[in-house]
């Protein structure tokens, strides 16, 4: 999957009003958190772009005194993401807790010592999403989500890890537009200029793990999912063939990640099936 | 919520025929791993009726050799859960492995030396789920749900924990139904015979936290979900009303679990809003 050679510039679409989103987002967040009953949010900080942003436009939402940051390093995190962290922290006033995951993770990790570095890194994913609910439960306050829609389209999470959340403030925003409310919203410039990392092994990044920019699939994935362009209509934008295909059949493979599990259906009424409401059904 | 003084006898309506539930559940087994291109599953065994169920149905789907059969006890656990699941592997003939949690949970638990039973008891099944789904991983098997419809509508499960699976296909048996099952299938009668619990501390029963018994709560939630009686028209049949409606309470509260976290929705086509599509969608 190379990237694309030449191509209609589509990053002018991808321009969003930060200061729309931002108030949109903050009113989602005191919405959900009203329905559920609840005043306060739990949120994992790694360091990185998506979580430091979710944690701002938390505090903004429901007062940094409502936010706890829960800090989980494994021993090969990195000291910077540590200290990005920390900056959002100090810059906000969150409450904080630091939980390594060193401790829980290497018993299962050693056990298989052919492990690779993915399953490892899941691994960490789903100790985090532990620590965050029970966080959440001694706490009283729902797990903040930081995923962004690139990554859920495609599908470059960690099903129940850290797309195992209650609800997803920035799922709407591609990467790109991250960046820009980000920025809009005075996150730390150190956060924003580094490469986007899961930091779940040394040297890892999310770029050269895909294998292409967040630059050029935001673009791609704009066209595909918002303006529902074919895969040809994006290839007659100048969109290299494969790369085209290729992402797309990553947003299909991994489209399991965005829904519930399958009930085999029997009765009349099935979970999933017929027994269908919004999350905060009222009825009969 | 104290149990209901008498009522109309609801039990003969939740007779199942188990030939016809078994050749469909079967049947979903091998339809969703053919789906997804995976001939195995994994499989969390308690040594409860659910799990050997559902060890038993994926057994037939897919032959004993590709199910992966993983008892995951924490010290706490009870020697006979070990043995009932021992007891299941056995008569099958499955794969399988032991992983316990204790070395793993203990330092969060110790971490927090107030912790309730409730947050341990989380803790437990959410490091299940992220060693079964390693195994999944390192085996190549989908990871099979044992959640039946009883504890799915009451929301009696650990989200992200024994909630995180890739299909269930015991999802819309009430707990009643899976003892009718399980018998047809011949599941070893000491796990038949056994008080229902999820063993996650000792003397644990889940009618005992249910505060009243699957064999009267799923006639209820037979009425007023299978034939969609109104709550009124459930106490008019006799079932008391502080029951019917806690038990409702309960069903709706808990409704959060049954869905995909909510996106904050910025965009023209935003997940899980106007990016719908069934878990294998093929389109465009």
């Amino acid at each position: 999957m190379s990237a694309p050679a030449t191509h209609t510039d589509i990053t002018p679409r991808l321009n969003i009003n930060t200061d729309i989103a931002r108030r949109m987002i903050v009113g989602f967040i005191q919405d959900q958190l009203a329905k559920a009953g609840v005043k306060r949010a739990v949120i994992g900080l790694s360091g990185g772009i998506d979580s430091a942003l979710s944690a701002y436009l938390s505090a903004e939402a429901l007062g940094a005194e409502n936010v706890m940051a829960v800090r989980m390093p494994y021993k090969s995190s990195s000291e910077d993401s540590l200290n990005d962290a920390e900056s959002v922290i100090q810059a906000l006033g969150l409450t904080a807790l630091t939980v390594p995951i060193t401790e829980m993770a290497d018993p299962l990790i050693e056990r298989f010592p052919d492990m690779s570095n993915v399953r490892k890194g899941n691994i960490m994913a789903r100790l985090r999403m532990t620590i965050l609910y029970d966080q959440s439960a001694a706490w009283g306050g729902l797990v903040m989500g930081t995923s962004n829609k690139t990554e859920i389209l495609l599908g470059y999470s960690t099903i129940y890890g850290d797309s195992g959340v209650a609800l997803q403030p920035i799922g709407d925003l591609y990467k790109t537009q991250i960046r820009q409310l980000a920025a809009a919203m005075n996150v730390p410039q150190a956060i924003l200029d580094k490469p986007p990392s899961a930091d779940l092994w040394v040297g890892q990044t999310d770029e050269g793990e895909l294998g292409y920019t967040y630059a050029e699939v935001d673009q791609l994935l704009y066209l595909l999912v918002d303006e529902r362009y074919t895969l040809d209509e994006a290839v007659d934008e100048g969109f290299a063939r494969p790369f085209v295909e290729g992402v797309w059949q990553r947003v299909k493979s991994n489209h399991y990640k965005r829904t519930m599990p399958n009930v085999a259906k029997l009765s009349l009424r099935s979970l999933g099936h017929d027994f269908l409401y919004l999350r905060d059904f009222t009825g009969r």
